[in-house]
């Protein structure tokens, strides 16, 4: 790896992933933000932080724009500079980049980075327009087709080409889930059988309900400064090796292939090549389960199997904890949630908590080297980051 | 000044404003693009450019999100790292200090940053409803006020403190226009006479129909590059000497003043320095005239009058082409247009065109300190950029 990190992360705070009812998305932010701050007590926010960026998905939620401003003065910022990034799923994913370049380009020592979304007070129906707006208006949306629809049509291209199952989908629900129950912040954190998700209704064949993500409320916030700062915050920073965004076509129909993201093998050849690391290397990775099968897809296009052979790469059990590299050991975006801009930086969290030490029953052991992976919409957008422990 | 620019400017272009029937946000950006393009034929823009940053400030116009790989898919610049920002009117300001903060990490060395809004295929209503959730949602929007009242608020508070009158802040309109007239993409490219804008009918007392902006279709484009790879695109880059962005509690009820802004001041204070110079040093601005008042507490806020003195200012015609410090020769947000996203990077293009003397008929002679200005909602996002010509 790399000897020189691009930037360190010095503190990390999230809410718990649930039900927020009768909090607004700015009071569900400053939860994180406390956390973040109270961790890092060598830290004086209004003094030392000098930009914010928040990923905020959709403003029809709270009928809310402007959020980077709103946080900013909800977290007691009041006055620094703060924008509101969207990208859709991926809008916390492309806020730590943002931050990471806010950061290196030295007019911002100490920067926070992190998300929010309030969603569970609107319903299912509403949640699924809005989310809709990430895909393509007038070739996707307009049609009736929605995300769960989207995801279907690349799963049922990957059972084609590879003969993969829908048992072998529903097996990322069965670990995700079990990795949840051991995460006193995820939403769902109860074990589920391979029974259970099978027989669960279909919402787009071949995803059902136990493949789908879940409507959540929830906010993540991550603090960075430059590696050599970073000691005169803490004692167990966790540095950042490699970053990687990419854009791809924003409708399906436009693209080569349906069975891989392109934003993804762009986004992860960047980070790993900036960390000077292979996927081999990596320990753990927080992957964008939006729905169970994007994590295969993920374990593809991240290098952590071969291609079409990700159906057999679930079954080995090797991304569960205890195996060769565990995948969302904080019970990804199927049990911990996907409050939509929180989620990126969420996945940031897990990895802080995990290459400091203090993941508590979900702990891998000996990790050294994490690697989070966060999309936008059916992969638009994609943002891939290493990370390495200080010890 | 300060002998050494942040960033440059190597290229610029810009849609007609106004009203583009037929055409999807990403259809007009990409004419801003191609003229930017077109301007800088030493660019290839799929091998140079590094990254996008695109201020797009509502989702509900066109129900379309994720805008930042949108745009860059129908730029030609598929697979770019692409993220929109948005901080209301100042959507794009954002996004020039974002792609600045890109350009100075050393990861990107060639930055797209722009901003677009489709806007008049909606009603006025529907409108006015998008551009209110830049507000507070449960102590503003919810009751009623929308932005017209927001700014009359100042506006009253102001001619309530200072004297100031109805007629003073007209005469940003006619100037406004007088400038717009001179300007072939202006939306509205006519001249008013004081009479016709104090007879038009009340919005929100004090402001009537024309101390307000125009509802707008339109897209802009910068491209930016570090300052020694400047002579390898152009023999006529713009130089940026100072940034500074700031943000202020969302709801106006929470300020301690009325009648000026603090994020203006902090993101000018902000930029002056980086650029060392004081406010008697601009030759020209551009500064956010959503509402005409906004033009005159802009003067006082950045410094180029005193406090209280800016009905006086206007009167005096130092702000008019001829004038000591000429403000919005493009038109500003009252002629030129206010497509709201795309509004701070068309700042930046009209200062391309004076500073690289390419402005026309509102040619402002040797120009070679530049202001913009531009915010969001009723104040709770301010970015101040300082420019100087390569001459």
């Amino acid at each position: 790896m790399n000897g020189k990190p691009l930037v360190s992360i010095i503190s990390a705070g999230m809410s718990k992933f649930g039900k927020h009812e009768g909090l607004l998305a700015r009071e569900i932010f400053s939860q994180a933000a406390s956390e973040a701050f109270s961790r890092c007590p060598k830290l004086e926010p209004k003094k030392d932080i000098k930009a914010m960026f928040i990923g905020h998905m959709g403003e029809a939620y709270e009928h809310q724009g402007h959020t980077g401003s709103v946080i900013a003065d909800w977290a007691g910022l009041t006055g620094i500079p703060a924008t509101r990034t969207e990208a859709a799923c991926a809008s916390s994913g492309a806020a730590l980049r943002s931050g990471i370049y806010a950061v290196l380009s030295g007019l911002a020592d100490v920067v926070v980075v992190g998300g929010v979304e309030k969603m569970t007070h609107r319903t299912t129906a509403e949640v699924t327009e809005y989310l809709a707006m990430a895909s393509d208006y007038p070739f996707e949306q307009w049609h009736g087709i929605t995300f769960p629809g989207l995801f279907a049509l690349m799963a049922t291209a990957h059972m084609h080409l590879y003969g993969t199952t829908e048992q072998q989908i529903a097996l990322v629900a069965v670990k995700n889930h079990y990795h949840g129950s051991l995460n006193p912040k995820a939403y769902l954190q109860k074990e589920i059988t391979l029974e259970t998700a099978m027989a669960s209704r279909y919402v787009a064949w071949p995803l059902k309900l136990y493949d789908c993500s879940l409507i959540t409320d929830g906010a993540s916030c991550i603090i960075l400064t430059k590696p050599e700062l970073a000691a005169k915050y803490t004692d167990q920073p966790v540095h950042i090796f490699g970053s990687g965004q990419a854009s791809d076509t924003i409708g399906l129909y436009q693209r080569k292939s349906l069975t891989s993201l392109n934003a993804t093998k762009l986004a992860a050849k960047t980070a790993y090549d900036m960390a000077q690391i292979t996927p081999k290397q990596v320990n753990l990775a927080e992957v964008h389960d939006c729905f169970t099968f994007a994590e295969l897809m993920a374990y593809e296009d991240l290098g952590f199997c071969k291609i079409g052979e990700s159906g057999k790469f679930i079954e080995s059990g090797e991304t569960r904890l205890g195996g060769r590299i565990p995948v969302n050991t904080s019970g990804g975006l199927k049990a911990k949630g996907h409050p939509v801009g929180a989620t990126g930086t969420a996945q940031v969290y897990e990895m802080y908590l995990q290459l400091t030490g203090q993941a508590g029953k979900r702990q891998v052991k000996d990790a050294e080297v994490g690697l989070t992976h966060n999309i936008g919409g059916s992969g638009a957008t994609a943002v891939v980051h290493v990370y390495r422990s200080a010890q």
